[in-house]
């Protein structure tokens, strides 16, 4: 009989990482005889240890072909990290546990650094209690953060969609600025990494478009000369829109969003950078203003996901198939890009040790010299990732998304495990 | 020599006015030999106050047809009310002189009731100074609240973007509850209107669907119903997703986010409901939340425009200029529904002074009857609204929009006019 996959998703969802799980569910039923089933991990890897297991192969092709167009996570996801492995072996032990009862050959775990940490460490107690599993990481996350690969699956099409709604809100502050608003404050995720926050960038083509303003987590805020610049820029242009990272900080290292401040009418803070960047404004400069936050929008928005992402996204599941079939495993799957213009990628793989819990940021060579803006190498890394448009199906005027039935796999397990 | 048209946008704008820009045009090219040219307000009646007219005649029809495309106020729009007729006549006064110097026979207003108020008082200020102009109303508006009309071109669109907006977000924190947010909050425009608020209420088809709540401005915020409505939720689904009017009150009448600011027209300026209510749900039941505000990003967002919603600005803007070609004036175009299933609708007219000043909000019908959701009746009245795909012309992954070249028109009066 052949082994079963268990496929697990980890982590903040996004628009495409259900593609991952399409790539990795029509890859395994094309190799059968070589793969049984592929089980998925109710609620990520809590899932896995607790025993709560889907079984994928109950369900139809076309609902499986509608994992293409339905963001969330369609398993459920979970943020969970599981204890340093020399303070508590046990739920890795348990994860094997579970394993050996489902007969599990594969591993498939669908997330970011800290995920592909536990991949690694899963990968090494099985060989140890002898019960090897390849684990193989498919790279997900929405801050385009992971070392090692060109790209990340989810990142594009936040990208898509930052960069086209700073372009709409520039278009309507622009015609609005006679009489009403100056300066428009967009706030984008990425609390460490500036990906999403150099995106808004793509959105201005020609000097003096929207955004002119970018603020990166990567640079400490300079009060002063953020100032200095919106005056400036509404006194050329006439208004201003800003693109303004969660993960600002100032200069002494906290974030903006954290920093205990109340606004101007003494209420407390209640989070959010950008209605403090806006009140920063009104009160400096007394332009007119508003302010948007984009928080989850950005990261489910299928409806304007990237083709290229949605693509890569669909083929890392499908190589993670392969890669599983070709015996190599305790490897992140991976984008490399081959050439710029035209852009050409292809699938390849990274050791996991080499990705875990490591984070990449927007290099300073991505970010103009003011600090305000992207340079055109930044253009041209990120442009192809935006590129292509990939709606889903619409019905009654919304988009469709398929809801799985997701049938539980019996359990087998004596005990329960808590967590 | 025929008479031109003066074409002007007012108030806040929207992902489609330009269409009815494009109507405008293109019905009045189309009527050559009748209709001279079409000048447009820069900044709407800011342009025709100051003597600032855009020749549109000298714009290719392709750009013309681009603006079909193309969020924002193509010409500039303005937030600026006159004053009352009988303190200051004036401004009317020297509009009929601006009118008058330029050849102009008809006064196309592309507006809300305030707007509409202010069409009604030019012609008759014309009429009184021995130059007769016919003024029409075209109409327009995000929020849906003009009376005698089915629906304003601009609120179909919006309708569509938070609804799907709602249900993408919806499909992500589903899929992350079991280990992060829990509720989510987002926060929609439409100050006295709840229309927006209730086409969020679109996004859910299945019971537990989300959005679970909705915070509508037509009815008082009782704080303890809300909060046990949010647990019962959690209790039974997992999670719950909210969408609050920025226009939320409290029993005595206040707004919530009330900051003490007016805008140009003495309404109070709001900001951050969404905020506000994530915070008393972390503070009263410790769920762990999440909270978005759309703010322009919602009445901008031009990627996800209603196809019908287009259709009908485009068609308002056209049946304008036919109205005008037919003698007829004094009256705003209407949306007339004809019938819902199937959908069908026709262009009529209403008096000017029938529309100005007054406002429609969400019928207590349209509202569930414990006030956090919406009725079959209003799912009905908003689902042909949001039907229909109209995607813009895509380019390098983004929205492409056209920038008018917007020549101006020689002045012609000795005097300047200080606004």
């Amino acid at each position: 009989m052949p082994k079963n996959i268990l496929y697990a998703q980890s982590g903040g969802v996004t628009a495409v990482i259900n593609a991952s799980a399409c790539g990795v569910i029509e890859a395994a039923r094309a190799a059968k005889g070589r793969i049984g089933k592929v089980y998925a991990g109710r609620d990520g890897i809590i899932g896995a240890l607790t025993e709560n297991l889907i079984d994928t192969s109950r369900e139809s092709a076309a609902s499986v072909r509608a994992l293409m167009n339905t963001p969330g996570g369609a398993f459920g996801s979970a943020r969970y990290k599981l204890p340093p492995i020399d303070k508590d072996r046990r739920p890795f032990e348990r994860l094997i546990e579970v394993f050996r009862a489902h007969d599990i050959g594969w591993f498939l775990y669908n997330g970011g650094n800290d995920s592909m940490d536990t991949c690694a460490k899963i990968a090494r107690i099985g060989a140890e209690l002898g019960y090897p599993v390849a684990a193989i990481g498919i790279p997900k996350t929405m801050d385009n953060d992971l070392v090692e690969t060109d790209t990340c699956p989810g990142f594009g099409s936040v990208a898509k969609y930052v960069a086209t709604s700073m372009r709409e809100a520039s278009f309507d502050v622009a015609s609005m600025a006679r009489t009403s608003t100056r300066v428009f404050v967009m706030e984008v995720m990425g609390r460490h990494a500036g990906w999403v926050t150099a995106a808004c960038g793509l959105a201005a083509e020609e000097r003096d478009d929207g955004p002119q303003i970018l603020l990166f987590p990567e640079l400490p805020f300079d009060e002063a000369q953020f100032l200095a610049k919106v005056k400036a820029t509404v006194e050329r242009v006439g208004w201003c829109t800003i693109g303004v990272s969660e993960g600002v900080r100032r200069p002494d290292g906290k974030f903006l969003a954290e920093s205990g401040l109340t606004d101007a009418f003494g209420h407390a803070q209640l989070g959010g950078v950008a209605p403090m960047i806006a009140d920063l404004v009104k009160r400096e400069l007394k332009y007119k203003n508003h302010w948007a936050v984009c928080d989850y929008l950005q990261r489910a928005a299928r409806h304007i996901a990237s083709a290229t992402d949605l693509e890569q996204s669909y083929r890392m599941g499908v190589a993670a198939v392969k890669t599983a079939l070709a015996g190599q495993a305790g490897v992140m799957m991976t984008i490399e890009r081959v050439s710029a213009k035209p852009y050409r990628w292809r699938v390849g793989t990274v050791p996991l040790a080499r990705v875990a819990n490591r984070e990449r940021k927007v290099p300073r060579g991505y970010i103009s010299r003011d600090g305000f803006s992207v340079t055109p190498a930044c253009r041209e890394y990120l442009t192809p990732l935006v590129r292509g448009e990939a709606p889903p199906p619409f019905r009654d005027g919304l988009p469709r998304f398929v809801k799985l039935a997701n049938h539980p796999v019996q359990k087998k397990l004596p005990k329960r495990f808590e967590i």
